[in-house]
Protein backbone atom coordinates (compact mmCIF):
# COMPACT_ATOMS: atom_id res chain seq x y z
CA UNK A 1 0.00 0.00 0.00
CA UNK A 2 1.55 3.37 -0.72
CA UNK A 3 2.16 5.25 1.86
CA UNK A 4 -0.59 7.82 2.93
CA UNK A 5 0.53 11.87 1.96
CA UNK A 6 -1.07 14.89 3.02
CA UNK A 7 -2.08 17.72 1.35
CA UNK A 8 -1.99 20.91 3.33
CA UNK A 9 -3.82 23.78 1.48
CA UNK A 10 -3.91 27.31 3.08
CA UNK A 11 -5.57 30.08 1.62
CA UNK A 12 -3.83 33.73 2.48
CA UNK A 13 -6.29 37.36 2.36
CA UNK A 14 -3.53 39.53 1.05
CA UNK A 15 -3.88 42.71 -0.37
CA UNK A 16 -2.23 43.79 -4.04
CA UNK A 17 -0.16 46.88 -1.78
CA UNK A 18 1.09 43.64 0.70
CA UNK A 19 2.39 41.44 -2.32
CA UNK A 20 5.89 41.83 -2.10
CA UNK A 21 5.98 41.91 2.25
CA UNK A 22 4.03 38.59 1.98
CA UNK A 23 6.29 37.02 -0.26
CA UNK A 24 9.09 37.46 2.24
CA UNK A 25 7.09 36.63 5.12
CA UNK A 26 5.71 33.21 3.63
CA UNK A 27 9.64 32.38 2.73
CA UNK A 28 10.51 32.83 5.69
CA UNK A 29 8.52 30.47 7.00
CA UNK A 30 8.63 27.77 4.20
CA UNK A 31 12.57 27.67 4.64
CA UNK A 32 12.24 26.63 8.36
CA UNK A 33 9.39 24.25 7.09
CA UNK A 34 11.38 23.00 4.66
CA UNK A 35 13.89 21.30 7.40
CA UNK A 36 11.10 19.94 8.95
CA UNK A 37 10.30 15.96 9.35
CA UNK A 38 7.82 15.00 6.68
CA UNK A 39 8.01 17.34 4.36
CA UNK A 40 7.84 16.96 0.35
CA UNK A 41 6.86 19.89 -1.02
CA UNK A 42 5.37 23.41 -1.07
CA UNK A 43 3.38 25.01 -4.23
CA UNK A 44 2.52 28.54 -3.67
CA UNK A 45 -0.11 29.81 -5.77
CA UNK A 46 -0.75 33.39 -7.06
CA UNK A 47 -4.34 34.22 -8.36
CA UNK A 48 -4.60 35.55 -11.90
CA UNK A 49 -7.68 37.83 -11.42
CA UNK A 50 -7.72 41.19 -9.60
CA UNK A 51 -9.82 40.78 -6.39
CA UNK A 52 -9.71 36.98 -5.59
CA UNK A 53 -10.70 36.29 -2.03
CA UNK A 54 -7.26 34.49 -1.10
CA UNK A 55 -4.46 36.50 -3.61
CA UNK A 56 -2.05 33.17 -2.10
CA UNK A 57 -2.86 29.92 -2.23
CA UNK A 58 -0.27 27.22 -0.90
CA UNK A 59 -0.32 23.32 -1.61
CA UNK A 60 1.63 21.84 0.22
CA UNK A 61 2.79 17.91 0.46
CA UNK A 62 3.54 15.88 3.64
CA UNK A 63 4.36 12.12 4.46
CA UNK A 64 1.62 12.81 6.45
CA UNK A 65 -1.36 14.64 8.18
CA UNK A 66 0.92 14.32 11.47
CA UNK A 67 4.06 15.46 10.31
CA UNK A 68 1.85 18.54 9.37
CA UNK A 69 0.13 19.44 12.22
CA UNK A 70 3.81 19.07 14.48
CA UNK A 71 5.99 21.15 11.85
CA UNK A 72 3.32 23.74 12.23
CA UNK A 73 2.56 24.06 15.97
CA UNK A 74 5.80 24.00 16.43
CA UNK A 75 7.53 26.74 18.34
CA UNK A 76 10.18 27.00 15.66
CA UNK A 77 7.70 28.20 13.03
CA UNK A 78 5.70 30.50 15.67
CA UNK A 79 8.97 32.58 15.58
CA UNK A 80 9.59 31.93 11.66
CA UNK A 81 5.96 32.52 10.18
CA UNK A 82 6.25 35.73 12.79
CA UNK A 83 5.94 37.86 9.72
CA UNK A 84 2.31 35.95 8.24
CA UNK A 85 0.23 36.95 11.52
CA UNK A 86 -0.96 40.03 9.36
CA UNK A 87 -2.52 38.00 6.77
CA UNK A 88 -6.02 36.26 7.48
CA UNK A 89 -5.28 32.29 6.69
CA UNK A 90 -7.50 29.27 6.28
CA UNK A 91 -5.47 26.39 6.60
CA UNK A 92 -6.38 22.71 7.12
CA UNK A 93 -4.89 19.23 6.25
CA UNK A 94 -6.63 17.51 3.14
CA UNK A 95 -7.56 14.00 1.79
CA UNK A 96 -8.39 14.00 -1.93
CA UNK A 97 -11.28 12.40 -2.64
CA UNK A 98 -12.11 9.13 -4.88
CA UNK A 99 -15.44 10.11 -6.55
CA UNK B 1 8.23 27.93 -24.57
CA UNK B 2 5.98 25.40 -22.60
CA UNK B 3 1.73 26.22 -23.09
CA UNK B 4 0.65 28.35 -20.12
CA UNK B 5 -1.30 26.15 -17.90
CA UNK B 6 -4.00 27.90 -15.41
CA UNK B 7 -4.53 26.58 -11.95
CA UNK B 8 -8.32 26.81 -11.15
CA UNK B 9 -8.96 26.42 -7.02
CA UNK B 10 -11.74 26.60 -5.58
CA UNK B 11 -12.90 26.20 -1.56
CA UNK B 12 -16.39 25.16 -0.66
CA UNK B 13 -17.85 25.45 2.59
CA UNK B 14 -20.22 22.53 3.58
CA UNK B 15 -21.23 21.37 6.84
CA UNK B 16 -20.67 17.69 7.61
CA UNK B 17 -24.31 17.05 7.34
CA UNK B 18 -24.48 18.18 3.50
CA UNK B 19 -21.43 15.71 2.86
CA UNK B 20 -23.04 13.81 0.50
CA UNK B 21 -25.23 15.89 -0.59
CA UNK B 22 -22.16 18.47 -1.76
CA UNK B 23 -20.42 15.28 -3.74
CA UNK B 24 -23.33 14.80 -5.83
CA UNK B 25 -24.04 18.26 -6.82
CA UNK B 26 -19.93 19.25 -7.58
CA UNK B 27 -19.61 15.16 -9.42
CA UNK B 28 -22.63 16.37 -11.76
CA UNK B 29 -20.81 20.00 -12.23
CA UNK B 30 -17.53 18.35 -13.41
CA UNK B 31 -18.43 16.01 -15.50
CA UNK B 32 -20.22 18.79 -17.65
CA UNK B 33 -17.12 20.50 -17.05
CA UNK B 34 -14.79 17.79 -18.23
CA UNK B 35 -16.37 17.59 -21.72
CA UNK B 36 -15.55 21.60 -22.30
CA UNK B 37 -12.44 22.84 -24.19
CA UNK B 38 -9.07 23.33 -21.94
CA UNK B 39 -10.01 20.87 -19.08
CA UNK B 40 -7.17 18.80 -18.24
CA UNK B 41 -8.02 17.63 -14.42
CA UNK B 42 -9.75 17.95 -11.13
CA UNK B 43 -8.57 16.84 -7.67
CA UNK B 44 -11.28 16.92 -5.35
CA UNK B 45 -9.83 17.52 -1.53
CA UNK B 46 -11.47 16.99 1.58
CA UNK B 47 -10.27 18.45 5.06
CA UNK B 48 -8.94 15.76 7.16
CA UNK B 49 -10.15 17.65 10.53
CA UNK B 50 -13.39 18.41 12.17
CA UNK B 51 -14.15 22.12 11.27
CA UNK B 52 -12.62 23.28 8.52
CA UNK B 53 -13.16 26.58 7.06
CA UNK B 54 -13.61 24.98 3.71
CA UNK B 55 -14.48 21.16 3.95
CA UNK B 56 -13.61 20.59 0.40
CA UNK B 57 -11.24 22.28 -1.63
CA UNK B 58 -10.70 21.38 -5.97
CA UNK B 59 -7.72 21.93 -7.41
CA UNK B 60 -8.42 21.78 -11.08
CA UNK B 61 -5.92 22.12 -13.87
CA UNK B 62 -6.77 23.84 -17.49
CA UNK B 63 -4.76 24.82 -20.51
CA UNK B 64 -5.72 28.00 -19.98
CA UNK B 65 -7.38 30.90 -17.52
CA UNK B 66 -9.68 31.72 -20.40
CA UNK B 67 -10.52 27.95 -20.68
CA UNK B 68 -11.82 27.55 -17.15
CA UNK B 69 -13.97 31.50 -17.19
CA UNK B 70 -15.21 30.01 -20.59
CA UNK B 71 -16.30 26.48 -19.54
CA UNK B 72 -17.53 28.58 -15.75
CA UNK B 73 -19.20 30.92 -17.65
CA UNK B 74 -21.24 29.38 -20.03
CA UNK B 75 -25.38 28.48 -19.74
CA UNK B 76 -24.57 24.84 -19.44
CA UNK B 77 -22.36 24.96 -16.43
CA UNK B 78 -24.74 27.17 -14.74
CA UNK B 79 -27.63 24.41 -15.31
CA UNK B 80 -24.82 21.81 -14.16
CA UNK B 81 -23.36 23.42 -11.28
CA UNK B 82 -27.49 24.54 -10.35
CA UNK B 83 -27.32 21.98 -7.19
CA UNK B 84 -24.34 23.58 -5.62
CA UNK B 85 -25.28 26.75 -5.33
CA UNK B 86 -26.33 26.67 -1.86
CA UNK B 87 -22.76 26.24 -0.95
CA UNK B 88 -20.60 29.29 -0.31
CA UNK B 89 -17.23 29.20 -2.87
CA UNK B 90 -14.33 31.38 -3.11
CA UNK B 91 -12.80 30.40 -6.69
CA UNK B 92 -10.22 32.56 -8.79
CA UNK B 93 -7.83 30.92 -11.59
CA UNK B 94 -3.99 30.92 -10.04
CA UNK B 95 -0.46 30.28 -11.47
CA UNK B 96 2.02 28.96 -9.36
CA UNK B 97 4.72 31.47 -7.92
CA UNK B 98 8.28 30.99 -8.82
CA UNK B 99 9.96 32.22 -5.76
Amino acid sequence: MAEEQCTAIVAYEVTAEDREKFLNAWKKADDYLKEQPGYINSSLHEAASANPDFRFVNVGCWASADDFRNATQSSGFREASGSLEAYPIHAAAYEVVEI
